[in-house]
């Protein structure tokens, strides 16, 4: 085991909050002396089991812990998700049934254990012990806190002052998760910047039960390809775990280098003087960022899928992008003189969803013809070969009869 | 059964509210039209089963809607009185036990069974559906009810502008209490006028639960003897419905006119004819508002003890007070020539509980001996018998030797 300060230092890296860094310092020299395992906590929802990058850094923060040689347990919060949202107004948040929190579980296993070591982690599901609890019980949890203090949550007090409503259960959620360290009496508590309130109601109720508190450790919200707004599905800025290597290496070829960093720092295992020493080289003009850029990339491909399926996609992007060349796999597709090439790009390729973006994307100059910029997509083209480009990365070899 | 409008007539005597008179009418039209017997609740704190006529208010209107016909619910809340103050720091709400609640309820129902007649009540325990519910239950029936109509309850709203510490699951009691209205599917809940918000509660969720929402109506909170503040065994201006019909007769004797014609309003079964009568014999000066008081006395009495022990309270009152008499079982006390009259009120009788008590009463002229006021306390009586007077009520023949 590393020593207790050396440890801190790994945990504090990209870290947003540690409340506290001295109470960690001393479970970490406790943990030290006896040779006792912290016990890590963070909480998924078991209702979105399809991650991106955004949701790794918290999983790569658990690794360090995991590597750090302390108990890391991976819970899913499936007793809330199976209740859903009882005020019906969030069709998104149906109610799970025992069946769908499983098969959930299952694909969350399979996607967290990319980065953490199965053999290491314990997966807890916190309808084991709140299924046990009964509405008295309910009743005494909700007795350890004041209105006024679950008032001043962000969200709550915000949606307070606008008149906007709160279902009282809603009062209750975090009492559940902050129950949840209870039961597992957890030393470390690990969330989002957004769930540090959450995270605080831990300590308050293991205070409560005569237990240690947590101590909370806040990671940030990782900023999607834009660089500004977080990541997330819906503004379709992020990385899924789950896509190809060549989409992954792409995406992240994508980003501004200042947002490299940033990805380094929260999403890789390179350790801190490395990352010293290669923000340096860049800096001196001895490294092209470009190149540190794939070296992330592949680093992120090899991760969720294989270091050879990350050479491939390095070599793929290489060809494409960097030699300008055309792809050995590109897709050929046959069509009729009489053709616009506003339909083939919508209808026959299916490149773009629409035909107002396709006029979009030729006034923006995103369409080749054999390298030309083409405005005109409503022109048909002569028998004979073409290499059609649309946006960055799709390419078809037209071949018209 | 009466007809509607002359059931409501009845129903509307001496309550503060009703919300509404015109769902109340639709109810007792339908219940007239098709012989149904309506539902109606009354909620009380098992805690406490030691009654005054403050709380008979209540009790009465419950006997008025039994004699309509209707079916009175008399509802135990002993599902939070198990759970007494979670918090801990109202050391007067602990927790009951199964067998506390069992044996108030047998307290209460002996009191209770004065008034309504127990052939035609329902006892019923809220225990019986809020033990089966689960925590997920609870946070579902927390979900029906927004934290900002909560605040509105006054006391709730007061304290939150105090910044006075609410704990959650006081959010929670008016729900349960609210879901007992469900359970019972009742038609009308009676409460007192601090009642009112969680009777409301009940409506809202009997209405998300498909039911006909109940008509709440309240009852005013009864003034102690004092016609100023409620009436309480706190502030010591009660009457307790288990006292001697000599006290409760003095008592009742002891209130102003005014109070008396609130009384009779509020706890008498003398129509609103008679009442009417009464109020108009009086005003014309054709009863002696004191013999109006005797007749009210006398119910009282004759309510929780019997005709019997009504009539013989009020030939004992009469001769103490009106015939200012002494009464024919004066208790006979033998004392020593050397023994000073101190001693003999606070030791030898008793009747009063210190010194201190006996000199402040002496000084306020609270003291005869044989009709004379005596200031001097101190003093030893000559040889012989004499008639001591103590406060309003207490005699006793002293026999000097």
């Amino acid at each position: 085991m590393l020593k207790p300060e050396e440890q801190l230092e790994q945990i504090r890296r990209g870290s947003e909050e540690i409340i506290s860094e001295e109470e960690l310092l001393k479970k970490l020299q406790k943990s030290y002396e006896t040779g006792t395992p912290l016990r890590i906590k963070a909480g998924f929802d078991p209702t979105a089991p399809d991650l991106h990058l955004g949701h790794t850094v918290l999983i790569q923060k658990l690794k360090h812990f995991q590597e750090l040689g302390h108990q890391v347990i991976f819970l899913i919060g499936d007793f809330t998700g199976m209740i859903g949202d009882p005020t019906g107004k969030n069709e998104t948040r149906k109610a799970l049934t025992k069946e769908d929190v499983l098969a959930n579980a299952e694909t969350y296993k399979e996607q967290v254990f990319k980065i953490l070591d199965p053999e290491k982690t314990e997966v807890a599901f916190n309808s084991t012990w709140m299924e046990k609890m009964d509405s008295s019980d309910m009743i005494k949890l909700a007795s350890q806190y004041t209105v006024a203090r679950m008032l001043e949550r962000d969200d709550f007090s915000k949606r307070y002052k606008e008149n906007r409503p709160i279902s009282i259960h809603e009062f209750l959620y975090p009492l559940v998760q902050g129950y949840d360290s209870v039961a597992l009496k957890s030393d470390v508590e690990l969330g989002g910047t957004d769930q540090k309130f959450n995270l605080l109601v831990g300590r308050d109720l293991q205070r409560h039960d005569a237990q240690a508190p947590q101590v909370a450790l806040t990671m940030p919200i990782l900023e999607g390809l834009d660089g500004v707004q977080k990541m997330s599905k819906s503004l379709n800025n992020y990385i899924g775990i789950n896509e190809t290597p060549q989409d992954m290496f792409g995406k992240v070829m994508s980003v501004s280098d200042e947002l490299m960093f940033r990805y380094y720092l929260l999403l890789s295992d390179k350790s801190l003087q490395e990352l010293d020493a290669l923000k340096k080289s860049v800096a001196d003009g001895q490294k092209h960022p470009m190149d540190a850029k794939k070296e992330l990339a592949m680093e992120i491909v090899a991760r969720f899928h294989t270091e050879q399926a990350a050479i491939d996609a390095r070599e793929g992007f290489e060809q494409i992008f960097s030699k300008r060349e055309n792809p050995d796999d590109m897709h050929e597709h046959a069509m009729e003189a009489s053709e616009k090439l506003l339909e083939t790009i919508v209808k026959g390729l299916k490149f773009l969803p629409s035909n107002s973006e396709a006029r979009r994307l030729a006034k923006q100059g995103g369409i080749y013809i054999d390298g030309e910029k083409t405005e005109n997509i409503d022109q048909t083209l002569q028998p004979g070969e073409y290499i059609l480009k649309v946006g960055k990365r799709k390419f078809a070899k037209l071949v018209v009869n």
